[in-house]
């Protein structure tokens, strides 16, 4: 009574649904664990930080990416190729800083937010996607990039757009003049 | 200094790799959340079936199926248009009952656990996997089909393969001849 379908090649893509309904169950158990928005900002943080730790090989290896020589590169890669392959989304990126170390990725629509209407009142300062935040600053870590990542302004909480602050604390020349 | 790339038609997948490890680290969460086995795997059938009485009408609005007249289309259906449609993979299907109501979905390879190795010694019991069992029974639930779900091998444990069993509770039949 076995029916075996035709096997058609793996592929890498999933339905984003399950993905973001999976995700916003794993954010109310957080705060069902932590009373403080702070605390789930945190957790989510460092959730998405052990996940970009181990999501960057899978990155370099299906993306095959070369070197980036500039911090503007490195932030279009981000939003060009790693947010399109893992969230199907291009972010656009803008430089805020004259240093040319700070960058934004803006959000016009936020994949992981589909079915969430809004915060719940009782959690007015949870930054739902912090996850992101902790994922871009895990894998860029492993690649010796050392960079604060929050969120700046989120729809979610009224904001036009969905704004994720990238700031890298080193120069790559700063790096080469010490050696 | 904005630079906004090309704008392609949205699509409805993502990276299976981001949402693997999101998975993961749920499961991390309840582990440390509860100590027994058995209560992580209530819990994950629980997530699960609030994530699949809220996918059902996703799937229902993109894959425009037809009603079932069935246990066995229902059952090739979860398999054969919604794993692939969200899981992107496609388990064989088999009836395990002569009554027609029990049957088993089974996986070779479980998207799901890509990136685990093995159960942790201290988690005998754990069914990794478990939400999707719920997600199952939410679904089904849904579209008025009472089911039991549950995972009877699974190769995190050892078993060849990992399969799923479903047990529809009522037949359609039983329930017209109430009316």
């Amino acid at each position: 009574m076995s029916r075996s379908p035709g096997r058609k090649q793996e592929n890498h893509k999933i339905s984003r649904e399950l993905f973001v309904l999976t995700y916003g169950a794993l954010v109310a158990q957080l705060c069902k664990d932590y009373e403080k928005d702070e605390d789930v900002n945190i957790y989510l943080d460092r959730m998405g930080y052990g996940i970009g730790v181990r999501l960057i090989d899978d990155f370099l290896a299906r993306s095959a990416v070369k070197k980036c020589r500039s911090y503007s590169e490195t932030a279009d890669m981000i939003a060009q190729v790693a947010f399109k392959m893992y969230l199907g989304v291009t972010p656009s990126v803008s430089c805020r800083s004259a240093a040319g170390n700070e960058f934004s990725l803006i959000l016009d629509k936020n994949p992981l937010v589909d079915f969430v209407e809004e915060l719940p009142a009782e959690r007015p300062s949870l930054c739902y996607c912090n996850l992101l935040c902790g994922v871009i600053r895990g894998a860029l870590e492993m690649v010796h990039l050392a960079a604060e990542v929050t969120f700046l302004q989120d729809r979610l909480k009224g904001d036009a757009v969905t704004e994720i602050g990238i700031t890298f604390l080193r120069k790559p020349e700063d790096r080469k003049q010490k050696k």
